[in-house]
């Protein structure tokens, strides 16, 4: 079997988020996500945000997630600004579009998104003709892996406070977003400086899960008609309170998250030893590399990784990512066996 | 705590399909619902429902379900005829609508969707001026516990030949319909008479699930599209495979269902001896029994189960459902509990 | 060439309508109804309203007027209640489903909505597992030729504002329901009582056009960004204020609503004396009467109408509808041709 | 009063299509475009284009045109291709997106979609965590004026028959188009190689009108329920027939566009000769010229343009539309007062 380095949901969940499921199993709850498991849960979080007043909900999936938020904040002809490789403008098969909404894509810095870009979007969507920009879209981690510094949300918030935009936050990654070396952001900065972010489970040790927290108050009402009514409202709830509980309440999500990011730091840092050229330096679970289209066949033998974007004639970048479940010994074999392969290619062999 | 008769998906999961999850648990596979316990789920379906052309999707949730397939289905124009008390029209905060479809409501006989009265819609429904009917939705066994005769199926499977309409089953409880006393379809018989039709796991022992079979080539196509847009596509899909593959390879859904059905069947019969009226005969897990509103208030302080419909000024009906979990003795203490409370009150206490 | 009853938008538009396209036909205005024939419409309107912060606007046809209303009015989640022969619920083909909106179809009395069966439907829609009912639909006059009175609408508002919801009135006929014999309504009441409604031009004289007026203010923001995305915007936006100027600011439009009732009238009383049973006394425009098939059958060889319902195995009612155009002389011709084949069938030819 | 050349909508229709409505008005027709005049204006057009096979319909309005073909044409997770300059991408207030459909957005050359951006995003569509571009959507006229080659639109055909994609061209300004100096495409041409193409009539002498050209046969089945559900459907459809029958069958469609390309050529070349830069050489009715911000502002104290974009600090481009209403001395007298208005500059007036 070759080991895969493609994602970060090849497995099921950690140890003990299975004991957790394990051991609540038998237990009767009512549905829907009104047990006393997701209420604990959501009192979890309240707390960890510092912020008593927000709303939290438990969905399924990230695409869920994305297209029920955004779905349950604009009004039919609002739209929301994302960067080019944002996932609900690339990676969501037009679910909101299918909502009924335009996502306006503008260049990104890094996988960011900046002030400038989406200035220059107010700037010409200016009457009725237009759909009116609404909500700005970004992920933490991004797409690419890199992370938001404070002073970057802080100049994202203003902007929305100037301009009455709502600020929403794709967590898939926020786990390795907040652990990152480098981070300077916190759980109660996202609710001091989003409209509504979500926590993201499924990319860091829980079977599935995403846990929505809405700050904003306009955003509040009829949630759970909106989470009913696109699919999302799991019957047996109670597993994603059970997920949510184990994972933050005694930091059980920021040890899983700094697992993935540590052995995709010894990948990175090992993949420059070796002469690799990196798309951008991550900080966080997912690394991109340039490899010869050679090494990366040879390469592809042992390892599962996946091919991100064309460089030259002879390379492409590829991305490979760590997670909770990687052991430090996979990284060091993969680096073993691509040192080995560089070795017989530059032996001609 | 008080037990709960409130619905058939207050436990986790069944203890085999538990350890299924624990077993596979540390493996890695690819996302998507591409991985290997999918591959052998579907194979294992398409052998139960002798129809190896079919294409199996796995999918979380019944509401979810219920709109992919309805939007993958159909033309903006086209509606879906369902009885008044069906799933879709009633209880899914309008997902069909959501699609951009009309439900249209008739009435049920005992719960089930007639001919005759699919046909008086397609009398009236004759021009562009109206939305064109293009799918039957029924459910077995259906919102009140009765179930699907062959004939009956077979007349709906002629009657949409003769006038181009799809036939869609929501299997959401189809074990317990399966394996209900007078039941005379199987497997096979759903996929030769239905178009399309769905497997429900999360109310007969899954954590969650429900596998669609696709019998009609028409409506294949790129129907992998239509889950992920519609936020369905669960990245750890897996999760999915493995629990079909466990609970349909060796007799296990049945089984489950059976126990589901016998414990209904003792409690109803047990109901009926105690005098309640039944709002019908149900031979599935559903039972619908009337109650005083004294009887119900203090039956209500030890059992946890559902007000269904209102009969008089002294009396309504109210619901128990049992699952794959209901020990026989919860069966047991309820009646006994009823007995006492009906004697109490007999008594003037 | 038949006379034909078919329906109230037979013709082009009345001869001074006409002149008035004619006459402003050369003069050059801006695009998008924000032209000078515009603004003076929108004055006039707001002064027979007696409602000077009423929000204008034109739109073509009316299943594009209830489409945006609708979809601008509700969230995704919210459902709009109507008689089950509401246009929105019978002919506009799923428009408002193809918004994303469910349709609650009730029974009416006389075609019109009553306060006990929207309650009857906020009794069972208690939570976020069905759509959420925010809006009342009624047309007036209603589908079937009957005028709401006063006090009826004043019954629905007062439970809309106990109940937080929105009453919108289809005026498509609102010409002929304000000039109707009985009707005790005028422009300024409907201001008062509804939060949104609209005055038909199309079956009143104009060439096309209704008249949206918006009294809510929760419902004023941003309408033009609706109309513009459902398509309802017309480039040359000038066409609908010269007609609306026309029709409204000398009387015209009650002239013409008038001569359609009175036709219609006469036309009724005759029918009537002829022996014909009615489907109900019809005070507007719209008469339905009954007639044997061989009546039927000979009577549509010189004249135009339509099948209503069926009655028995020898009658059905048929309609027959007058309109600004039509010449009292057509209705004579029609009821002596009914007494000729009344007598012929009478003599057994 | 100034004299406008912000568009080509400014006035009522031309004088022979007053006069075929005026000598219509009091016929009696059926409604709905299924009246004798429709059915006449599309046998016109059957023989027109060479192709009786095709289905033509008559809608309103450009937007609407364009969002009820699309929705016609695609599934749920389908997506038109179109360049960033495309109406329904910018213009349309998101009404593509409302019916649920992504617009991929792709640089154009001078406004025109060529193959190669086309293969570049299917080259990157190549799953189901993506749309899937199924469509093509081109404007003839383009946006800014430039006009497709024969030999353009059969790259793009042979592209489509490839790669199973449909092409749509939206005529909105396509007499202009087809009489443009340079132009060597036909009505019969754009049938043999679009699938789906509207004639605008709007922008070319109508009151309004597009009529959509249905050549595909895929594309057909029941599109008059798409019309009605998007709210496309005129009551008084016979209008729409009136006119287009008038504008089409003895040449007058070409007659007015050709006016309004040689009053545009008239106007580009004199701006040309007094200095001014040109976006682009337009062989159609828009024009595209550079002024400096002070005598943009000069000029519009007399004459009503729009701005178009940015040059520098000193200078923009400025829209000029000219139409079949424009009288040659409209332009004369633009271009003397230019004139005068740089001279006067000159001095430093």
């Amino acid at each position: 079997m070759k080991y895969s380095f493609a994602n970060d949901y090849s497995e099921g969940c950690a140890a003990k988020v299975l004991d957790a499921l394990i051991e609540s199993n038998a237990v009767q709850t009512c549905g829907y996500g009104l047990d006393g498991y997701c209420e604990e849960a959501r009192k979890t979080i309240q707390k960890l945000i510092k912020c008593e007043e927000a709303d939290v909900h438990f969905l399924v999936g990230g695409t869920q997630t994305n297209l029920t938020v955004i779905a349950a904040a604009l009004r039919p002809y609002e739209a929301v600004i994302a960067v080019d490789s944002g996932h609900i403008h690339v990676h969501e098969t037009g679910a909101i579009e299918a909502c009924g909404h335009k996502v306006i894509a503008v260049k990104g810095n890094d996988g960011k998104l900046e002030v400038e870009a989406v200035k220059s979007v107010l700037d010409v969507h200016i009457d009725e003709h237009m759909v009116k920009p609404k909500m700005l879209y970004i992920s933490n981690a991004t797409e690419i892996g890199t992370i938001y510094k404070k002073a970057e949300l802080q100049a994202l918030r203003q902007f929305c406070d100037q301009n009455d935009l709502y600020l929403f936050l794709d967590g898939a990654r926020l786990g390795c977003a907040l652990n990152a070396e480098g981070n300077d952001l916190c759980f109660a900065d996202l609710a001091a400086l989003c409209d509504v972010f979500y926590i993201g489970g499924t990319k860091n040790g829980a079977l599935f899960g995403e846990a929505v927290v809405i700050v904003n108050e306009a955003l509040k009402a009829d949630f759970r008609y909106m989470i009913k009514q696109r699919g999302g409202m799991l019957a047996k709830g109670r597993l994603l309170g059970v997920q949510f509980l184990i994972l933050l309440k005694d930091g059980l999500y920021a040890e899983l998250a700094k697992h993935a990011n540590e052995t995709a730091q010894h990948l990175q840092k090992g993949m420059k030893e070796l002469g690799c050229q990196l798309l951008l330096e991550s900080p966080t679970n997912q690394v991109f590399a340039a490899l010869s289209h050679e090494e990366a066949k040879r390469l592809s033998q042992s390892y599962t990784f996946n091919h991100w974007e064309k460089i030259d004639a002879c390379c492409d970048y590829y991305r490979f990512v760590t997670s909770w479940a990687t052991p430090i010994e996979a990284v060091d074999g993969l680096l073993e066996e691509l040192k080995r392969i560089k070795e017989e290619i530059a032996c001609g062999l």
